[in-house]
C-alpha cells in the first residue's frame, strides 16, 4: 500500500495575533479539499492589525519570511490572509510556488454569483486602500467598499459590537447600494460568512476560503507564477541592515 | 457502510460537435477533484461551432436547455465550456445552481500567475467579442487577445495546421506583447495547455479546468447565484412560438 | 409620370406582445420621413415582455427570423425596437441592410442635447442590464439608470399606475442626479415622450422614433454594416435542433 | 393651396475659406431630406483653416456670431463643419435650436456599422485634439486616429497629393488597426466618402453629411438642447473689448 | 554690485473684473518666491466672469492676447488665473514660454496630500465643465464638484452671502463625500484658503499660488512646453475679420 | 541683525547605495530654491537598488525610518527618491510633513509642458510596476514606459553603456511613441536630464528636481498630508519582531 501525501497549503497571517490565526486556520480548514494540508501561521514580525498603508507595508517583510521559509519546507502553494493582499506582488516575485491574496480571491469568486458587490471592511482607515485594490483589480463598476467603523482586534473580543456593526453596514449595503453579494473585507470575520449568508439570504463570501480553494486549482491544473516580466525573481544584490537577511539568493530564470 | 455520492459538476459543450465534447469531457475530468463526477453534455441545438456574434446567440438556448435539465437531474453546478461565455448571465438568471464560464475562470486563474496575460484564440471574428468579455470583466489593461486564424472545427481535423498556427501567436505573444501567461481561447484547445506550458515555459491556461475548479470553490463554500438584482429569478410570463418551452415556471424568489 | 417607391425600415418588437407593436408603430411612423415606409412587426417567437438578461436572450431568434425575413421581402433598414438592443450584433453579423438599436440610437440622440441624462426604464430586472449597455456605449461617466419599478406588460393596461410611477422616477432623475434629458428606457413608453417632454420642460428621448432617424441617416449616406472583422458574415456550417433553421447559407464576403 | 417652407438648417464652416464651404454645402445638400434647405456659411472671423489648438479656439467666435445670427434669420438647427465640434458646447449654450458637431455625428453613425474605427484626419496637429474629442465621446477603446501628414487647405489644391496620402493612411488604418470602419476626420474630405467607400469597400463616413441627418432627427422628435444644467442660458453680464458684442441679452430659462 | 533680475511670472485674470485681479495678485504674491516678480493683469476682452462654457470661449482671445504681449515683454512663464484653465492648451500652442492652469496646479498639489478630494465652486453653471476638466486630468476615481451656488461676481460683493454658502459646502464636502482636503474652484476665492484650512482643519488648496508655484517649477528645472505634436507652434496661415490679429507670426520649429 | 533659518527638505534614497545618493543630492541641490536646505539621505537597510516589487517593499522600512528620524530632527518635508515612490503612501499615514514622490511629481511637471509622455526606467523589471503607478496617477491614455534593459547600478560603473540605451529608448519615444516629453524613470539618472534635454530638443523630466519643487509649493502654500481618511494617523498598537520599533507612538489626531 502507497501512502500520497497530501498537498502543503500554507496560510499566513499577516496581522502578528495569534488568535486571528485560530479564526483563519478553522475556515481555510473548513474550505480546503481533503488532499490540501492547511498549514497555518502568524507572521513572527509586524503590526498587531493591519488597517491602512502604514501597517500595511510593515508586515509585508513578515509575509514574505513566513513564504520564504513555507516554501524551504515544502509548501506548494501560500495564501496571505488579510484582506489587502499584503505584499502579494512582492511575494510572486519571490517564491516558485503559487500565492494567492484573500481580496482577489473573493471578488474573484463574487463576481461568478452577482453583478454588484459590496465588500464590508472593518476599520475606517482600510476604505481606501480596500478601494484601491478593487480598482486595480479592475472592478471598480461593480463593487462598493463600506467599514464596520470598528478596530480590527474587536474582532477578537468576546464583547465587543463588532458584529452587530458589521451587520447594520450589510443591511445598509443590500438597502442603498442593492449588493447582490456580500464580501467579508476582513481574515478575522472568516468564520461569520455562513451565518450571515443564513441571515441575509445573500451570498457571503470569505477571502481565507476563497483563496484557498484558488490556491487548489492552480495545484489542480499545474499553474504557477508566470517568471517573465513583471514577476520575474528578483536579481540577487546585497541588502543592507535590519532587512538584509532578504537578499535573494536564488539565480534568476533563464 | 455508508456511500456518499459525489457532487456532479454539468460541463456543456454549447458547439454541436460531440467531438468536440470529448476533449472537453477529458480536461475537465482531469482537473476535478475524486469528490467531483464530471457530466459532459453535447448542445442539442444550435451550430456545429461558435465564431462570432451570430453563432453564440443562437447557442445560448441549447445552453439553457442544458441547464434547465441538468439542474432537474440533480447537477450541482454548471460550466460552460465555450470561450465567449455563451449565455452565461442567462444561466444564472434561471438556474438555481452556480454557473462558471471558462473566459471569466481561465482570466481569473490567469490574474493570479501574471500581470501581462494573452489569450489566443482560433477565429479572426472572435477577436472583438472576446475582446469586449475582456472589458466587461475589468481586464482591458492587462490583456491582449489574438486569433490563430483557422476555424474552431480544424481543432478536430487531425490533419489541420491549426496547432502550429496556435503556436505561432504564442510565439508573438511572447515576443510582442511581453505576455507572462498565455489563456487558450476556446474550449477545443483543452488538451494543448500542459504540453504548451512545458515547451514555452510559461504558464498556459485552460479555461475548461478553471472552470470546474470555480464550481468546485463554490459548492464547497456554499455559494450559488445571489437572486438579487441582476440575476433575480425571470418573471413568469407566456413564451411564443418555436421557444414557447422556455416560459419560466418556477415563482421568483421572495 | 413615375412612380418612386419609398425605402422601407422593418421595425421588429421582439416582445411577442401585439398590442405593444402598436404603440411602437406609431412611435415609428410619427418619426418617419415622407419617403419611409414603416413595416413594424411583433416577434413570432419568444417572451411576451422582455426584463433582463434570460428573456432577452430567448427574444434574439424571433428578432434574428424576423430581420432574415424582412431582408428577404425588400426591407432596406431593421431597427429592433427593445430597450436591450435584443440580438444586435448578431443581427448585423447577419443582415446586410444596416440594423439600429433603440437604446444605441436614443443614447446618441440624447448625447446632442444633454450631458447628464438619465434613463427610465420599467423593470428593475432591466437596470444591471441596461447599465452594462450604457457602459458598452461608453456613457457611463454621464447616464444614469433609474426603473419606475412595474412589469413592461403594465404600459398595456390602461388601469395600471405604470405612467404615474415613471413620472415620479423623472421626477427624482431631475432632482437627484440633476439630469439634463430623459431617455426612456422601453419601446413600449414610445408614445409618452411628448406630452412627457411637456410636463417636464426638459428633453425626453424615445428609441424607437431615433432609431428610425438614424435608419434613414444610415440610407440616405449610403452606409450599412461593415462586413470587415466584428460584423463578417457567419460561416456557413451545420446547425442542430430545433434551431437548424438558423444555418447561415450566404457565402461570406471575401 | 398653402405652401409649407422648408426646415432651415444652418450648415457653418469655421475655417474661413470659402471653397472649403463650397465642398461642405454640397455634402450637406447630397445628404439632406427634401424637407430640408441648406444654408452653408463661412465663418467670418478666424483662421482660413483649423490645425490644432490655437486655430479651433480662435475660430469660435465665428462660429458662434454664424449660429446667434442665423438663428435670428430662422435656422431650426445647426452643423458645425469642422471635425474638432469648434465651440459646440459653448453654441449649445447660447442657442436655443440644436447644434450638431460633425465629429461627434460621424462617430456615432460609425458606432452603428462598425466596433473598430479609425479616424483619418489631415494635419498630424489634429491628432491629439481629435483623440481628446474621442476620448470625451466615449469612445477611446474602438477609435484610432490617424493623419494624411498635409495641410488642410491643401485639400483645396487640385494639384497636392493630399488624396493619396489619405488612401494610404485608409489602406493602413484597414491593415494595421482592422478598422471596420473609416471616419473622414475633416470637413474638406466631404466630398471623398463615396468614391472612397466604393474604392475600400468599408463604410466610409463624412461628418457633414452625418451631421446634417442628426440634425434632421432631432427636429422630426420635437428635441433640442436641454437647458438644465451644462447648458443653460448664459447668465447677462457685461463683456469687455473686442468681443463686447458677445455679450448674451437672453433672460436665462427659469 | 551686479543686480541679477528677478524672473516675471505673468498672472492673467480671464474675467474682465479688475477688482478681481486684486484678489488673485494678492494670493500669486503671497506665494511667490523671493526672486519671482507677480504681473497680474486683467484680461481686455471677454465676459466679467466666467460661468459655463458660453463665457469661457469668449474670455480665450483675451487670455491669448495677455499671453502673447507678457511673452513679448519680458515674461518667463504664464498662468491662467480661472478654474476652467481657459484656453490652456491654445496658450500652449501659442506661446514658448511655459503657461500654467489653477485647475491642473490645484488638483496636483491636492493630489499630493489626499486621496479624496473635493471641489467646490461657484456657479452651478460651472459643475460638470470642471468635472470634465476633472475627468481630463486623469482624477475622476478621487474628485467630486460641488458648487456654492453663487454667482462668481457675488464674490466681489462683501455684502453678499457668497462665503457662507462656500463653508456650506465644504462641510457637506467633509461629511458626504469624505473628502481629505477641498480645492478651491474659482480664482476669486484666493484669498480665503488659510482661514478655511485653519476652520476646517483640512488642506484648503488655492489653485492661484499653486499654479505660481508650478510655473516656477517648471523655470527653476529650465522645462518649457513641448513644441512636437499636441503643442507644435500653429503654422502661418490668414486670419479674418475681427480676429485677424491673432494670425501667428513665428516659423514653426523644426 | 536676525538670521531666519532656511526650510529643511529631507531626500531619501531608498537604494542602499551611497554613491546614487551623491547624484540624487547634485540634482536636488541644482533644483532647490536659496531658502530650502537639502539633506540628501542613504536608506540605512534593504536592498542595493530597486528593481521590481520585491525589491521596492523591503525598501520601504529604510525610507520610513529615514522619514520619521528626519521629521524628529526638524525636517519640513521629505522626498523619497526612487521612481516606485517606495512607500509614499505608508510615510504620508506615518508623517505630519508633507512627503512627495518623485514618479507622482516629474508626470505632474510633465503634463503641464506636454499631452504624450514616455518614461524611460533602467530595468525591464520596472516596466509593470511603473505602468501601474501611472495608472494610479490616472496617466494611462498619455503615458508610455519604456526601459533601457540595464541594471539600475550599472548608471553608477562610468564604463557602462547604459547611457547609451537611455539615448537609444528616448529615440524610440520620439519616433515610435510620439512622445512630447520624456521622463527620466529612475533617480540614478537624475543628472542627464539638462543634457538630453538639449540634444534631443524635448524636455527631459527628472523626477528629484521636480518633487523637490514640488515640496517647496507645499510648504510654501501652507500645505501638509490630510489627517482624515486614507492618510490618517495609523493607531497606536503592538508591533513584533524585527520591525518592533516601527510600532505607532502618536495619538491618532482627532
Amino acid at each position: 500500500m502507497t501512502a500520497i501525501s497530501n498537498q502543503r497549503i500554507l496560510v499566513i497571517n499577516p496581522n502578528t495575533t495569534a488568535s486571528m490565526t485560530q479564526t483563519i486556520a478553522k475556515a481555510a480548514r473548513g474550505a480546503a479539499a481533503p488532499s490540501s494540508d492547511i498549514c497555518a501561521v502568524t507572521s513572527a514580525m509586524g503590526p498587531a492589525s493591519i488597517e491602512g498603508y502604514y501597517d500595511e507595508v510593515l508586515a509585508i517583510p513578515g509575509v514574505l519570511t513566513a513564504i520564504r521559509d513555507g516554501e524551504r519546507d515544502g509548501a506548494d502553494a501560500a495564501v496571505i490572509a488579510c484582506f489587502d493582499d499584503t505584499g502579494l506582488d512582492a511575494a510572486r516575485t519571490m517564491a516558485t510556488i503559487p500565492v494567492i491574496g484573500i481580496c482577489e480571491a473573493a471578488l474573484s469568486l463574487a463576481s461568478f454569483v452577482a453583478r454588484r458587490i459590496t465588500v464590508v471592511t472593518m476599520s475606517h482607515l482600510s476604505i481606501v486602500p480596500v478601494e484601491e485594490l478593487v480598482h486595480r483589480y479592475g472592478m471598480s463598476s461593480r463593487v462598493r467598499v463600506r467599514a464596520a467603523g470598528v478596530p480590527v482586534l474587536e474582532l477578537e473580543n468576546p464583547a465587543s459590537n463588532a458584529v452587530d456593526r458589521l451587520r447594520s453596514e450589510i443591511s445598509s449595503a443590500l438597502g442603498e447600494d442593492h449588493a447582490e453579494a456580500i464580501v467579508l473585507g476582513c481574515a478575522g470575520m472568516a468564520d461569520l460568512a455562513a451565518s450571515l449568508q443564513r441571515e441575509f439570504r445573500v451570498p457571503v463570501i470569505d477571502g481565507v476560503g476563497a483563496a484557498v480553494k484558488q490556491a487548489e486549482a492552480l495545484l489542480a491544473l499545474g499553474l504557477s507564477t508566470g517568471k517573465r516580466g513583471a514577476y520575474s525573481t528578483p536579481a540577487r544584490k546585497p541588502f543592507t541592515g535590519l532587512l538584509s537577511g532578504f537578499a535573494h539568493e536564488a539565480e534568476p530564470a533563464q
